[in-house]
Formats: structure tokens, C-alpha cells, sequence
């Protein structure tokens, strides 16, 4: 489905004649020097991807590629057309999951068209913030290209905080003395930082070369100035950051799985502990008992007005002054 | 065995006389500057090998390579001709196993000799789906080597996508409430794993160096084109995408394995604590009719009417009680 | 808060106009070449940021970082100005933990401009030292830099030392005899080493950078001799101990967390045989009990005399004996 | 003790004069251009060696590395010499143990020295089987380095299969329900697999460098030709192959042990459960005969005549009971 | 403490004045081109630095670094002079312990100054056996560089040997059968290596650099020659031999750790079966006590004249049949 589809002049949006903004889709506008075009477009079908790729002369293989939402992050060339594919995060809180979508960009010299699968960021709000931000738009698309990949970085450390919570949660669920099964936790948040993981590193060499002031953009190559490369400096830096922070979190939560195996030993140890001290209440009067059973015809105490009370007072004393004894040393 | 062998003409096959075809074997078609003869074998005897190795003039040290089923992959120039190794990958439902084939490929100017051992991918297939696509096999040589590499590499990506099905099964099982042994299967598992990455992590290199534009193929030159460089660089995308997919099963994996680590521990300690509390239901019980049995002359209840039923009903409360009161703590 | 603004001369601290100096704030200071003015910032608001940025021509992307708290630290390349992000740390004895602030400097030709963020290190402290240190701050700008990382790194050596300390005390706990809950705190260490690799790690490139004799400082150029280098060289040689020291606990506090999980196993096991044999010093001479109350009529112990002392001794014997077994064998 | 002297001339061994070949031992005899000359040593003493070392003037380090049978692998230019330290390996079927040995060689532009220590590969056998290849002696020198490489890889590749044989066995004790010890058993191979990869690990730097087609062989120059290159690239694809099928071994291991850990944690889990199961099968009658053994006067039971052979039925029955239920229930 | 000074000519020892020798100290005794002053210096105070520093123009930060001995091993260039910094280590056998000292060298065109920290190496001792190598001095500065470097690693190589013996003694007591504390000794033992990798990992970087033919030894080049990069050459080799084997010891304890931890489990295990097994010993005589007290009036054999010990051959002959039985199975 083709999202929006508009002209830009000198940082500006120039209406493009109505009926052929949507109907048209993916048709060409003529431009002069410096304007581009930037065509959205969400979950496109086939023939759509084609239609555009026809117009602005996309390579095959990068269009086979922007069809499928299961590509990583890259950054390529084809011919006079840069390549991007993007990952796109975002975290739903309702089910403490990290959801991901994806963003193909193919930029030229006087055009962008992204194509956007899943949910997650919505490139039209994107565009609206964009056309608002003139020194940003007048450096064309790389300018575009720049304020997407901010978009879905920013969106990246959203994501890194709220997975920071997720593993502050469960870290004070480990140390807490309740018994928790922390390992599913554990095991699900690794699983997502995974997920994590495959969306941001492979960004990082991509938006490291758009960094560097002398990377080669062939065919969009009026664009870059040194001004493009600072701001995707920035991008870079931020990407980073989230990564950083992220390998820390990932080993975070291995140390914090180990100290879960360690709670458990722990307590297994004072849970045998406890019950070996509760069975001593109980065996020891238990021998008593069997004492006072015992058929001798020689025992006093069985013959005394007071024995059996007098058992039952041993029994009891017994029994309290092994629980004493055990709180003492810390068994009970 | 020589399974197929014809002579491309501008990304036509070209039938070569009938009985060339077959019982000539290897034998060398002249062919005009820009056409190629690929030749495909299975599992050949020594002597064919040799054959088409005097034919063509290939490296005894390479023949000596492709003549056997274990080589790693692998890309190398003797002299005028690229031989490159593959490891073919399929996935037996029935047995959830890996299995591992080999193919063996000679490219020169003119020539492709390709050599296939074990099972698994159909190169007759291939052949026919490639002779179908005619501005690939004008690529030359090269272009057959696209194929067959894209064809292989597709195949690890269904490999990969059945082992991360498993890895899912896996991880149900784990934190499923039976009591399962998931140790054996994350270990068969891992070593598939093993197996896989053997196959695919060394292959890297060399679809990396044919991605590469400015590739020195020596001998094979005229037919290397910044667009085949593409066609490469995208066997090469979806190889490291394959390739990072497996190395995040393997590590899924292993936190599976200590998830399951941590859930025995949880197990034994659950049991222990449910034997004690069974054991309660009998021992207090017992020191009550230890009790009963001392042989105290003054004991009250022994003499009264009611005294047993008394006793029995004060052991079945005692256990009632000691049950609820398990029950509420979580130990039963 | 601007703190401090002063102008130096040839090393010398120069008066600036009493009301321009806090008033004016970040008023720029028309100063002779080799010159330059020093404006120190506290957590400044927005607006003195800006105020700033304009004076000197900070690029905004600086400026919004430097505005922030949680940059991580590197050095970047703004047109003439090079900004540098540090990240300061301190130890709080009190409660065992590391603290984090940071620094954030603008170098220019003539001009530095430092944003502190949080406790710490006092920059003002560092003014003054650096004051008497004419051939340092000779160097200029320069000067100015290497004084700041100096300090910083010099507080990362103590932090580093505080650590150290507080892992022997683990180390000491875990192998001391207690039952000592070393998960936790070998968790909450090990949570700060990672903090402190967060703050240490990335600098080391940065430091690199300014100890290499040709790096190109661009703007600040003419401040850049041999010398500083040199001088940068020594803080990164500081930069490498203190994180080779910490990388060095960290795998530390891993073998001490797998010693701890050792003994908790050890330990267990110890316990299980002292309940093991305290039960066998009751369960034996409740069998000899359970002998002596059988109802045979033919038992001539029961007619003894001394048949129940008998008993009782024998009780205590047999209870004495296995105690002392258990002794001897080490289990109890 | 030297065992062998030869002069080769065009790939043909030529009669050296008797007595010279081993009572002057490592006299040098003059050889025309392309000729060479070839000593075999086994364990020299001091004196040997610094005869021969005076006779091709060999450097005194070199030397003094090749009387230590405790070198690294390793390749190095010694002026106008090549030396070549290799490990050889085998493998003692009786005691399952890798054995080590060592080979110096010292390699010029008309002379090969070859310093064995400990068993393992015979020289001479090599120099037999090289005698018939006269396209390899041709290479000179190099030729015959390239041999002893080949031939000591050769043996690396069988004793990594038995190593692999090895794992198999101990992969199939983990799993089997024996009990058996495989930590123990585990941690030799460990031991060996490490022993193996001191061996081979520091090699593969050396051979990758005489596989470059321009490796700069100073003084032995005349003979490297691209051909002799091929011929070492074999060798060190071969290495490659054998050092990823040791570090996959050593991968496995690991798993495999972490697996006979969760093996015994699962089998401690079934033998706690078993012996519960056991006791309560005791315990239960136990308290049966306890309650009719209280003395109550009004006891229906103990006055009937099959009170008796009732209480025993009962107790046999709830027993019986009992280990139906713990059969049906998997814990007996 | 000025230890010795002296002046080498040619690779020869030349009295310089008594008084001047002792008392001056760290007068600079003028020298012919080639000759060279060496003066070595114990632990000293900061004037006597100073007073050196000031004698040959050391660089004030290396001056500060050599007055100090926490340091990491590394190389420096100072202006004209080199500056190195080496970890000293040896084992103490009393304690089983490494223990640490540093050297500090300065080495300009035509001197040597060595600052030694903490016992360990005796340099008097090196410089005699120097004294009598002519050959290493007439490599001037550069040669005592070399000579005591070798030293050093001559040393790292028997610490590194009797740390081998230390984990053999902790991989023999893992593998006894008695209960032995390995994870203390094994947790020391990886502290050692640690502190041993610290002094040495850092210290190859420099060796290398200096075995390097044309490394840029600034002010001191007249000495350097391809001669010297051989010498270090061999360093450099040896103290990667001994890098390899300390690296492969941590490997080596931790899987004896791993090992160790199993042991403990399966002790575990075999403890409970053993503990259980004898409460069975106990428990199933004191049902049959308990049988037999049971108070049915028609009990035969509680009239029997033989019934008691009967019941006693009874409960001995189950215990004898149980304790068969456990023996049999191996419970016991």
C-alpha cells in the first residue's frame, strides 16, 4: 500500500498534483536539480514493489529483498542506489515482549522510497516531524535516510530501558527471599536481548560508514557533505550506547542466573536442614516413648503416680530444648 | 557416474552430439569464444576423475581433493581454474537430523566440471531451473557458480529454520511441568549445530572474496562483472544471515541447557520437601502410639471406653492438620 | 551554574573584568594568540547551554549531548572544536559503591569549555592545581584536557583499589568457614565492575588517539606538540592498567562465585552426614527400646533386676560408640 | 646420532662416499648447482649438533632450540637459513594417549637438516617414500620440507579420527544408565585435545606463510616457485581442516560434561525418590504395629482371634499398596 | 640504592674511578663513541632518581613511572631514550606463591640505567654473567637490554614450570578419592596465573617490536642490527611458549574445577545411598520390634520358649540379607 508519495524543493513540500500523489502511485515526478521525491510505502504487494521498481530502476535483487521482511540490517549498493534495510523495535508492555518490524530504504539521487513492514514505528509521523526540520530536508535524501535511521535508533533505546527494568525486575526477584522461578524469566529476557542483538549489530557497520566524511555514495554523491556525516556520526554513537548497554544487560542476567542456581542450593541446603531439625522433634520423644514401653518388670517410673506425666514433660522438654538449640544454630 | 554434460550458447544449451553426450564422457567440446560445456558427475570413480582432469587439464592436488567426501569448504585458484567445495545440508524429517553432502566445482574460461557427493541437493535440478534463466547463464561459468552456491545456500536456510524449530520444542520441553531428559536432546542438538556451522562458517570467506568486484579469477576473468559481484553479494547476505541465525540457536541453546540445570535443582529440592512432609504424616502419628504403648500404670485414658478411638482419631487429626498445614506452605 | 571563567595568559591566570567573570557568563573574552579562556559549567540549564554554544559556535549536536548525563565517553571532531565525553567515578565508602558523574569539554583554538554532570570530581579543585602548573597549562587548550583526564583517571585508579579490596573481602568470606551469603554480594560487585568497564572501556580509544604524536586536531592544531603527546601517552598507559586491574576482578569474582557454589555443595554434603549420624544416635537405641517392649513371655532380661539399667546402659553405649565412629570418620 | 646423509641430484639420490656418509657424519659435500644435500638426525648430542651447525653454519639460537625437544612450532629466517620447528604427534591405541615428538629442520639453499626428538614419525620412512617422488625431490629443499610437513599432518588428521573415535565412546557413556565416572575421563581427553592443539594451533601462521606465492624464502630463494606454494597450501588447508575438528571436539566435550553434570543431578533426584519410596514402605507397617501396641484396655482388635494375622495383612497390603502407587507414579 | 656503575668499552669492563663508582653515583662518566655507562640502581629514593633523571635527561613521567612499582610492562620512547618497564617474577616453594618485583631500564645511545623493585632477579648477578659474553655487550645498550629481558623470561619459564607441577598436584588430589578442598587450592592457583598473564601478556607486544628488524629505535639506533632483532627474536619466542603453557593451565583448572564439582556431586549421591542404606539396617528390625509388641492375646509366637530369639535371629538375619543385598547392588 502506498503510504504517501511527495515532492521536496529546497527542504520544502511541494504539492504534487492530487490525483497523482495516490493514484498513480509509484509514477515519477519530474524534479529539478536538488528536489527529490520520497515514496512510502507499507507491506507492499508484489506487483506494487514492481510498478516502483520499474519507475526508478531498483536492481531485482534489492527488490526481492524489500518483499521480504526477514533480511538483516545492511547497507548496499546497487548501481547509482543506496540500499538500507533496517530493523525496527519496539517494546509491548502489556507482554514484556520486544516486537520487531522492518524498514527497506533505497535512496538515489533524487528520490527515496521506503518500504515498511510490521508495525512499530510509523514512518508518517516521521515525515511529518521531518517536514518541519528544513535544514534537515534540504540535504536531500541522505537527509531523509539520516532522519529514519535517528527515528528507529531513538526508538532502539526506548527499547534498551525498558529491557534495563525487565532485568532490574528480576535481578531483585533472585535476591528476593521468595521462591521464584526466575529461570523462565531469565531465559525469556535472554531470548529477547537476542532478538535485540540481531536488529543492532548488524546496523553498526552500515551507519559507520555513512559516518566517515569519505564514504563513497555513488550516484548520490551531491548529498553527502561533512555536515551529513556528523549527523550520522550521532546515529552511530547512539547505536553504540544501546549496544553497550545491551551486552551489559546480557551479562547481567547470566551472572544473575547463576546466583538463581546458587539461591536454590542455598535453600535446598536450609530446607534439609530445617526438616532434619523438625524430624529430631519428633525421633527423640519418639525414643522416649519407646523406653517407657519397654517391658521390664523392674522400672520405677511406670509404678510412680506421676510417671506419665512426668514422660510427657521429659518428651516435651526434650523436644523444646532441641528447638532452642536449633534456632540457636540457626537450623530452625 | 557423469549425469549430465552440454555445451551453453549464450545462455542457450546447445546439444552436443547424442553420443558425445554420454559415452564420450568427458570429452572436450570445442566450443567458440563466450560459450562454456559443464560437465556434472556423482560420486565418480578414480579413473573418471582422471579423465576429466587430463581433459581439462585440472591440478592433481585439487582432484585429488575432489575425489574425496570430507574436504572443508573452500576456494582456491590452481593456475587457470577456481575449484571452490561446498558442504550441501539437509534436514531429515523423520530422523530430525542433519545430513551432509559435498559438491566439488572446477571453473574455467570454458568449462565448469562439477563433482557432488552423498545425496541431498539435485544439481540435475538445478541445471534445468538455471537453463530457464538465460541472463544468468550469460554470466558464463561465473553464473553457474551463482546458481549452484544460491541453490546450497537456500538449503542451509531451511536447514536452519527446521534446527530452530527444534530449538523451539526443546525449550517447551524444558520448561514444560514433566520431568523430561532434555539434556540428550540440547546435546544432539548442539551437535548438529556443530555439524551445520562446519559447513557454513568456512564458506564465508570465499563468498565474501566473490562479492568482491575487483576478485582476481584468474583464467576466468572475462566473465566477472561488477553484476556478478552482486549476485554473490547476495549468496553472501544470506549466508552470514543463516550463519548468525545458527550461532543464536547454539547459544539459545546453552542457556536452555542451564535453564534446565536450574529447573532439576528446583525438582529435587520440590520432592525433598514433599517426601519430608509425607514422612510427618507418618512419624507423628507413630510417637502418639509410642505413647499409648508406655507401660505407666497411671495413664488415664488407657483406662477409658473411648481411649483407642480417642488415639485414633487424635493421629488421624494431628496428620489432617500437619497435611493443611503443608498444603498452605507450598510443601505438598 | 558557570563555576568559573577565566582567561590564561602564557600559563598565567589572567583577571578577567570582576562582573564579566559571573555576570556575563559565557561572554567571550577577546584574548591575544596563544591565549585562551576557560568557562567552567555546572549541571547548566538549557539556556546557559545555548548561550555558550553560541558564543563559541558549538556545533548542536555536542551541545544536546553534552546537555545530557548519559553520553558514553569518546571524542569527536565538530568543525574546529573537539569534544570529548568522560565519565567520572568515585567510590562511596559507606555503602561499597561506585558512582558515576561526567564530564563533557569543548577544545577550541582558544577556548575550553567544561560541563560537569553530577558529583565527584571538583573541576575547581583541578583549576586551581592545574593553575600552578605553568608548564602544563602552557600547552594550552591542550593542556587543559590532559590535566582533566589525568584527574579522572587518577580517580578510576582509586576506585579500581577500592574494589580490589572489596574482592578480597569476598574472597575471604567465601573461603572463611561462615555459611555467607556471597551470591549477593559477588552480584552486586560484579554489577559495578561492569559499570566501571561502561565508563573506562570506550575512553581507551579516545586516549589512544591523543598520545599519537600526528593525530589531527583540527583547530586546535598549533596546541598539539610531541609533548602532549607524550603526556596523553602516560594517561593511557594509567587508562590500561586500571582496566586490565578491573578485567582481571571481574574473572576473578567468577572463580570466587564458583568456589562459592562448591562449597554450598560441599557444604550440604557435610551437613547431610551430621544429620545422618545425629539420626543413627537416636534410631539405634530406639530398636533396642523396641526389642525390650516385645511381648514374649519368655525373655529373660525383663525379669532382671538390673534388666533396665542394662537396657539404658546399653542405649547409651551403643549411642556412644557410633558417636564416637562418627568422629573418627569425620562425619559428625 | 645421525642416520642419514644424501646427496640428491635431480630429484635422484647419488651415492655419496661410504665411509663419508656415516662415520664423517655431517661433513659437507660439495654439490653442483641444484643439488642439495640431506642429514637426518635423531637425538643428537651437543657434540653432533654443533659439528653440523659449524659445517652449514647454522646460528647458535637456532641451534640451541633444536638440542631442546620443548620448542613451539614455529618458522623462522636465520640469515640465509629457513628453520622449521614442527610437533609430531601419534597416538598409543593401548593407553588411549597422544604422544609428542619433535622435528627441527633446517632448511638452505643447498642442504636440508632434519633434528628428530622422541618417536613417533620415522624420518626415514619419509625420505624412502620421498626418494620415489621425484617430482617432489625436484623442488629441492623445499621439497623436501614440504614432504615432512605433509607427512607429520597426515599423522595429525589419524590421530584427531581417534580423538573423535574417543568422544564418540565418552558421549555414549554419558548417555548410557550406567553409572560411570566421565568427569574423569572427560578431563583427559580434555588434557590430550589441549596437547593436540599446542601442536597444531601454533603451525598454521608458518604454513600459511610458505603458501604465499611471494613468501620471502631469503637464501633458499632459487627453489620457491608458485608450484611449491600449491603444494604447502595443501598442507595448511589440511591443518585447518584438522584444528576445526579438534576445537569442535573440545566443544563437545564441554557440552557432553555438562550434560553427565545434569546426568548425575537427575540420577541423585531418582535414587532420593527411590529411597523414599523404600522407607515409606517400612515406616507405614512400623506405625501399624505402634498403634497395636498401645496398651488401651478397650481394644476390639487385640482380643479377636485373627487380630493378628488381620494387622499383619494390613500391614502387608498398605505396603503393597504403597509400591503400586509408587511404581504407577515413577518413583520406584 | 646505587648498586653498581660502570663504563663497558668494547664489550669490556673499565675500572672508572673508585670514589666516582660508589659516592658520585650517578655522575655521567664521559665515553668514547661505542662505549657506554651502565649504572644499576636498587629501590631508590626519590633524590637519587632525581639526581639520575637530571645526569641523563630521563623524561620526567618515565622518571615518576620508574620511581614506582606498580606498573604494567611496556616500551617507551622518551625523546632519545627507551624507556622499558618489566614485571620480575619467581616462585617462592615455601609458600607454593609468585611473587612480583619490576624492573625499570632507561637506555639511551651510551647508557644503561636499570631501577629494580622488590627481590627476585639479582641484576649484579646478570650483569657478571654479561660481563663475560664480549659478544652480547659489543651490542652496547641494546645488548644489556636483550641480556636481562632473557633473564626475565628465563625465569618466567621456571615459574611457569612449577606452576605446571602445582596443577598436576590439584588435577592428582581431584581424581583421589578422599574429600579433599580442591576449589580453595584451585582458586589460588588461578589468582597465581592471573598475576602471572599481568606481568607477562603485556611484556609481548614490546618483544615483538624489538625483534622486528627496522624498528625505530630513536638515539639509540647506531646499536641496533638485524643481529639484536634475532636476539630478541628469542625472547620473544620463548616468552610466547611460556604465554601459550600458563594459558593452557587456566584451561586446564578450570575443567579440573568443573571435574571437581561433579566429584562432589557423585560424593553426594554415593553419601545418601550409603546413609540410606544403613537406615534400612536399622528401621526394618525395629517393624519387626514393633511386631512383636503389638498386645494381641493370640500371638503364637509370643508363647513360644524360643520366640525371642527367634525374633532376634530374625531381625539379624534381615539386616545381614538387606546389607548383602546393598553390598551387591553398591549402595554400600
Amino acid at each position: 500500500m502506498i503510504v504517501d508519495n511527495a515532492l521536496y524543493h529546497h527542504g520544502r513540500r511541494v504539492p504534487v498534483g492530487e490525483g497523482a500523489d495516490q493514484s498513480l502511485g509509484s509514477a515519477r515526478v519530474p524534479c529539478d536539480p536538488g528536489d527529490f521525491q520520497w515514496i512510502g510505502i507499507h507491506e507492499p504487494s508484489p506487483d506494487e514493489l514492481q510498478l516502483i521498481a520499474d519507475t526508478f530502476g531498483l536492481h531485482p535483487l534489492a527488490v526481492e529483498d524489500a518483499g521480504d521482511s526477514h533480511q538483516r540490517p545492511k547497507l548496499e549498493h546497487y548501481g547509482d542506489t543506496l540500499f538500507l534495510v533496517l530493523k525496527t523495535l519496539w517494546y509491548v508492555d502489556e507482554e514484556d515482549a520486544v516486537e520487531t518490524g522492518e524498514i527497506n530504504m533505497f535512496v538515489g539521487a533524487d528520490f527515496v522510497v521506503t518500504v515498511r513492514h510490521g508495525e512499530g514505528i510509523d514512518l508518517a509521523d516521521s515525515r511529518r516531524d521531518l517536514e518541519e526540520r528544513a535544514q534537515v530536508l534540504e540535504h536531500g535524501p541522505m537527509g531523509v535516510m539520516y532522519a529514519i535511521c535517528d527515528r528507529v535508533v531513538d526508538e532502539y533505546e526506548r527499547v534498551g530501558a525498558a529491557l534495563e527494568e525487565d532485568v532490574d525486575e528480576v535481578e531483585e526477584s533472585v535476591f528476593s527471599p521468595a521462591r521464584t522461578d526466575d529461570a523462565n524469566r531469565i531465559y525469556v529476557l535472554k531470548r529477547e536481548i537476542a532478538e535485540f542483538r540481531r536488529a543492532v549489530m548488524p546496523l553498526r557497520e552500515p551507519m559507520r560508514k555513512l559516518a566517515m566524511e569519505g564514504f563513497d555514495t555513488t550516484g548520490v554523491e551531491g548529498h553527502v557533505t561533512s555536515e551529513t556525516a556528523t549527523y550520522f556520526r550521532d546515529v552511530s554513537d547512539h547505536l553504540q550506547r544501546v549496544s553497550e548497554l545491551v551486552d551489559n544487560l546480557d551479562v547481567l542476567l547470566s551472572t544473575a542466573f547463576d546466583a538463581h542456581l546458587a539461591r536454590i542450593s542455598v535453600q535446598q541446603n536450609e530446607d534439609m536442614r530445617k526438616i532434619s531439625a523438625g524430624a529430631a522433634l519428633v525421633v527423640v520423644p519418639t525414643l522416649i516413648a519407646g523406653i517407657y514401653g519397654m517391658n521390664f518388670e523392674h522400672m520405677p517410673e511406670l509404678g510412680w503416680v506421676y510417671g506419665y506425666p512426668f514422660a510427657l514433660v521429659l518428651m516435651v522438654g526434650v523436644a523444646t530444648g532441641l528447638f532452642a538449640w536449633f534456632k540457636k544454630s540457626g537450623w530452625l
